[in-house]
């Protein structure tokens, strides 16, 4: 059972591992987006990305001789760098099984912070991280369905509340849920009245679809820009508190995406990978429209791209 | 007479026009520049850069007849955008002299601002203004040799000692040393523990070569990548308000000063123009050193950058 008394549990456990990110207003983007533009900058976060919160929230849960026998997940990139970054801080070892389509840039930086990276095809990859755990009685330690790896990112929210209490919503992108289910459950508690908004890719429609169904149901594995964002399921815990939490939750095609990447780029002026960007595209294709007063915070969820992917934007 | 009261002023005359930038600490560049860093974002200003304070100004300055026959001036892009907003905001015209020389970003942005371009040589750009001025009967607004453009741009270090009075040192882009009088007049009233550092391009070390002298001399006119610092000779004005109050100033090779916003890009996850990184450019090639715990705030000048610009940072 997910309690919101484990957000600040966790940002006490946490805060000498993880920075509180910036929150910036950007009025630069206000004409583009048509309405007062914040953003909540985990792309500034140590590792680059949000996920070390969560996994690190988990790893310091662990007894000393748990955590001896090391670390091990599936991973599309920011949560290995995330467990990776963890292990070496605690002193263990990590092993992280990633997907062959994930970016080179984030597999070099998973192995630079001293972990062994193991490669699979994207579906198999939760089987064969539970192999590993057997073999070496490692700790899994889960990319999102886990109440610690959710409170851990919930500590967001509390940032978020504190940051700029005056917003009227905020947009979080989805994957399998972890992040929008911590982060809501903070701002519910903090601040009732933002607008909580998800977005996920139209590729892979994991969450639109299990609410229709009412309960968490599969989609197809399907590529997306959105590298980060590729869970074909809901997380089984993740599920009822979005549920329960989120006002609304819209998919988003890669273009808009990537639009939403190059406005944030060339009139924002900051660097944040595709699949952060996906609030961003949601707004820009017309699936969450917002009045030009309201303040909406896009939370932009890491920085992991390569210069080389900046080519992409020559598309749209 | 430049006096530190002038920069008070102008920032009660502009504070509805402009924006207080977000000045943020970096901890993912400590490493790469050997110091804790901050950033302080004129990228983010309204025109993408710190030159609308000072154009702003003194175009508040004038009277309602005097600004109804109009502004004019030369300059390298980011100034020219900053007297056509001013220009736009208070509801005359403006024409903006520009260099041949100047990215085609920066001359489309000018002329977006509904202000008239006229492109001339380099050399020639500020003979070429003063016949504008003299025919039409318009306002002349220096790019940095004019006690409001310097006190608008001082407004600057104002918000740097209010938002982390803790800094060890700040460092700033030099060209003609409108931005260096300025914001160094306001930290020595207000911070006089920080150290201040000017950067300019080597290839127009026009204030290391005056200093020597003792008095404003020329260099000769080179090309470089820091294209918003092309300026030959110090202001007038700027001169000796910089001799007084500046501790260094150094001279930055552009291979340098790529690096640095190559890493202010990939590490910093924030994109600012070439000249903007001349600071960081200062420390990567060692002619700044800044000891591991010193709190040193770069100050980012500007943004304007076209996405085909980022393809010289593959060279670096």
């Amino acid at each position: 059972m997910f309690t919101v008394q484990m957000i600040p549990e966790a940002q006490r456990r946490i805060a000498p591992y993880v920075l509180e990110t910036p929150l910036l207003r950007l009025p630069a983007l206000d004409e583009a987006l048509g309405c007062r533009v914040y953003v909540k900058l985990e792309s500034m976060q140590t590792t680059g990305a949000f996920k070390l919160r969560g996994a690190m929230n988990r790893a310091l849960s662990l007894t000393p001789e748990e955590l001896s026998r090391g670390l091990v997940t599936a991973s599309s990139g920011n949560h290995g760098k995330g467990v990776a970054y963890a292990a070496r801080m605690l002193g263990t070892t990590a092993v992280i099984v990633m997907p062959w389509t994930a970016p080179a840039i984030k597999v070099e930086a998973v192995r630079a912070l001293g972990a062994e990276v193991v490669q699979c095809d994207v579906t198999e990859r939760f089987a064969r991280a539970e192999q590993i755990r057997a073999e070496r009685g490692a700790t899994l330690i889960p990319p999102y369905n886990d109440l610690f790896v959710m409170a851990g990112q919930g500590t967001i929210g509390l940032e978020i509340a504190r940051q700029q209490p005056d917003l009227d919503a905020v947009v979080i992108p989805v994957s399998g849920g972890g992040l929008l289910s911590g982060v809501s459950t903070a701002l519910r508690a903090e601040a009732p009245h933002m607008k909580i908004c998800g977005a996920e890719p139209a590729a892979l429609p994991r969450y639109t679809a299990s609410l229709a169904a009412g309960e968490p149901v599969s989609v197809e594995s399907k590529p997306t820009l959105a590298d980060a964002l590729v869970t074909q399921r809901p997380g089984d815990l993740c599920f009822p508190v979005v549920r329960q939490n989120a006002d609304r939750i819209v998919d988003v095609e890669d273009d808009f995406t990537l639009r939403g990447m190059k406005v944030l780029l060339t009139e924002g002026k900051l660097l944040a990978e595709p699949s952060s960007c996906i609030g961003m595209g949601a707004v820009l294709q017309g699936a969450l429209r917002f009045r030009p007063e309201e303040k909406v915070c896009f939370l932009i969820s890491g920085g992991s791209v390569g210069l080389e992917q900046l080519r992409l934007l020559d598309t749209v």
